[in-house]
């Protein structure tokens, strides 16, 4: 028996989410059926990140348990035989037994596109929320940099997460935001850090879309932060414009 | 009457091409569709570039004949809430009468895109030829400037074209390629001239890629040329990698 891990790289349009669901189609559930089919084993993988509805991903990450004799790095292309063409296995190798891949030290980056043409550009339309209101991208910058670095995030999270219900910390490190692209064209907000809460990347982005605006100033999200609440951030951006872009362990992978 | 002029960005995904053809989905008939119900008036357009099935737009151009009081610089925004979302009319204004995008003078962009990595990128495979093996970009950029001036392009033309089955000239100028990316990312082959042949783009990026691969060099070019024979370029590209980027009139439309 040997832990297999693999990156994933996927188009969420058509999935209800990454976490498998009867019925539904999902990621895990495509991934699932893949293995079952390759190594005629009964498989389930356990993913990194559980990634919602329309979201997509360059570089989320599962991992499973097979006793397959197929190498370790020969999984990728093996798979991609067997998977729908909206799913690809970038990289495929072993890692020790046991490894989890929620349960170790990683930095997350994620990337939340917004396409700020005034009619919407229908090549983008399903990786980008279209939000064609005027933005001063430099007052976003600042509001960014309020919120990097560590702190409670509670404002910044969708009141029904787990983490939170249970009685857990809030607190979440941001080693970076950067916001690229100019206005009327197409604005990538990019996050770095340490763990992030249920759609905290799109409440982040909702809230900085209303900083570009003017109805918050860059300061207000100090007084966001501290308040611990919900209502007092702005919207949770569109699911279609968040993409995963890559998960980085510190160790333990090679 | 008044005649009125569009730009026009698509997804060529899901449409068998910009033509009209009964019974099947296309650009032009989701635009006369549109304007039909806007107007009330029985409209066909006139469009600039008959783009194949998947081609993909974001500057395309259409005219139109209306007896509308709609604003020529306001069907634009009316038009968007008619069309699909994978069709955006970025542009309206009013043209002389009798105006006609496909006699006047002016420039095309076009762009190819290839999806050099291995696995292929699946937020990338509906606007892009997959093609993983390893290419020399240095090389395809000496082969495109071979390609470069005004030639005779028989030999890059699809033999059905009407142009040539007409006895038409097959002589054009093609004033820049320009090859952007590196291997194993994405590569962009812009090509701008003043008229182009019938799938002579798509002929033009295979027959690159073939120089990358090293089963053409990029002196092979030259003899292709001469030949004026099809049979001695390389593939047509995937349908699905192209996209009409924007077409520069010279005058009469302002």
């Amino acid at each position: 028996m040997k832990r297999i891990f693999l990156k994933v790289a996927y188009d969420g349009t058509a999935y209800c989410g990454f976490q498998f669901q009867p019925g539904d189609p999902t990621v895990e559930g495509e991934l699932n059926k893949a293995l079952s089919v390759l190594t005629g084993e009964d498989t389930e993988v356990i993913g990194a990140s559980r990634t919602d509805a329309g979201v997509h991903a360059m570089g989320n990450v599962a991992v499973f348990d097979t006793c397959s004799t197929i190498p370790a790095e020969r999984f990728a292309a093996a798979l991609n035989t067997k998977l729908p063409d909206d799913i690809r296995v970038t990289e495929s190798r072993e890692v020790p037994d046991g490894w989890h891949p929620r349960k170790q030290e990683c930095r997350k980056t994620y990337e939340y596109h917004i396409d700020n043409s005034r009619t919407g550009n229908p090549l983008r339309r399903l990786y980008t929320m279209h939000f064609p209101r005027r933005l001063d991208v430099e007052r976003m910058r600042e509001g960014a940099l309020c919120l990097t670095g560590e702190h409670d995030f509670t404002s910044f999270a969708n009141p029904s997460s787990q983490v939170l219900k249970n009685g857990g910390s809030a607190v979440r490190n941001i080693e970076e935001i950067r916001i690229d692209g100019e206005p009327g064209g197409e604005i990538t907000i990019t996050v770095r850090g340490n763990g992030f809460l249920y759609n905290m990347v799109r409440i982040i982005a909702g809230t900085l879309l209303d900083v570009g605006t003017g109805r918050f100033s860059p300061e207000d999200m100090k007084m966001m932060i501290s308040a611990c609440d919900r209502t007092k951030a702005g919207i949770t951006a569109e699911a279609k414009g968040l993409l995963l872009k890559g998960i980085d362990y510190q160790e333990g992978t090679e």
